[in-house]
């Protein structure tokens, strides 16, 4: 049984998860607080991020989100996320870079640090400004996602991908912690209604931060 | 034919052409500068960094190094660089991201900075103690390099993998801008002379950056 290391609003950690889901494999959550390095845990990945992923059984250790999720795309045929030709493939791969890194960077991370890490362990009130500007960021970040959505079924092309796994795991976060505002992006909020009526996302839905209260609609199919 | 998009101290185009090379793709460079921010560039790609590959006859653009490295070892067999079963893959590319991401942010990053950036783009002096973290860091990740080594032949295995390539790279980078010191690492420095007297790295270290000189002992098999 694959042991998955991650905490509830980790975005990468989410990707993950909604691949498993769709692929249909099992695994046990661990839940781990990167913030506190753990000495076991540090030893299991010297960097200290999540996810991480142990089958102890057969000696496997899995670290990065990428990596984990090139792993069961290669070992799992069911539900392929890295659909289509090799230009096909560096479109998914493209964007699934884009969300992990630059809308990370620009709204997932601030939000998490702002109110999140500021709560939970630097016990000290957010800064307006970081908020403001993570917000107006996913404005713009919305907006591309609305244009790709113009000329595509799903956010790379006409199958799901990876692309959309990686988008909803950070919109997620970015909207539990009060980030996203869907007013005037009615192609992104279909999109994203879409995502969130999927059997491998209505799990992570349910789940909570300690301490931290998620906006009354974000489990909501009726935005 | 394929254009590359790159500058010459670039760690993730050096590691694209390393990969290129390797597999005999021909490609013509084409010096781009991204702290310029081209209005053409921008419209290639938005985030505005190197390298971008584009094949205009086929109309192929790839953008961001891991995608390009991915999209060529799908499509061309020879020299293959991800090698073995799935986890043997997963650690090759859970190394490819460690230099990527925290070589670099350690640091490759800082020694550009300091180095480069500031003499061309911003007129300032470096600052004294980013250099020596920099220079502290390296000897950390040198360290790991020759742990690693200390049980296998290349950095990921039995084989050379675009794990070898991402790090050759981004120390190729880290040793033009004076930031390597190869005393009590015999291993790593071995392993290093061995990768310089390859084929596809020898034109990169013949290459200069405008107004930057290297190390004497740069390009030399004989460290």
């Amino acid at each position: 049984m694959w042991q998955l290391y991650q905490f509830p609003l980790c975005p990468f950690s989410r990707k993950v998860r909604l691949l498993l889901g769709e692929k249909g494999v099992g695994y046990e959550p661990v839940r781990e607080s990167p913030w506190q390095r753990r000495d076991e845990f540090l030893d299991l990945n010297p960097t200290g991020q999540v996810p991480v992923m142990v089958d102890s059984e057969r000696g496997v250790t899995l670290i990065d989100s990428s990596v984990i999720c090139e792993f069961f795309e290669e070992t799992v045929t069911k539900s392929p996320m890295l659909n289509g030709t090799a230009p096909d493939r560096a479109e998914i791969r493209r964007l699934v870079i884009w969300f992990d890194t630059y809308f990370y960077r620009d709204i997932t991370a601030p939000l998490l640090n702002e109110r999140m890490l500021k709560r939970l362990v630097y016990r000290q009130a957010p800064d307006g400004q970081a908020l403001r500007g993570a917000m107006k960021a996913a404005v713009e970040y919305l907006d591309y996602i609305d244009y790709l959505l113009d000329h595509r079924t799903w956010l790379a092309g006409p199958m799901m991908s990876l692309a959309d796994l990686a988008a909803a795991a950070q919109i997620s976060v970015a909207d539990y912690l009060g980030g996203i505002d869907w007013k005037s992006h009615e192609q992104a909020k279909r999109w994203y209604i879409g995502m969130k009526s999927r059997p491998s996302f209505r799990n992570l839905l349910t789940e909570r931060m300690d301490g931290i209260a998620p906006p009354a609609d974000y489990e909501k199919l009726d935005l």
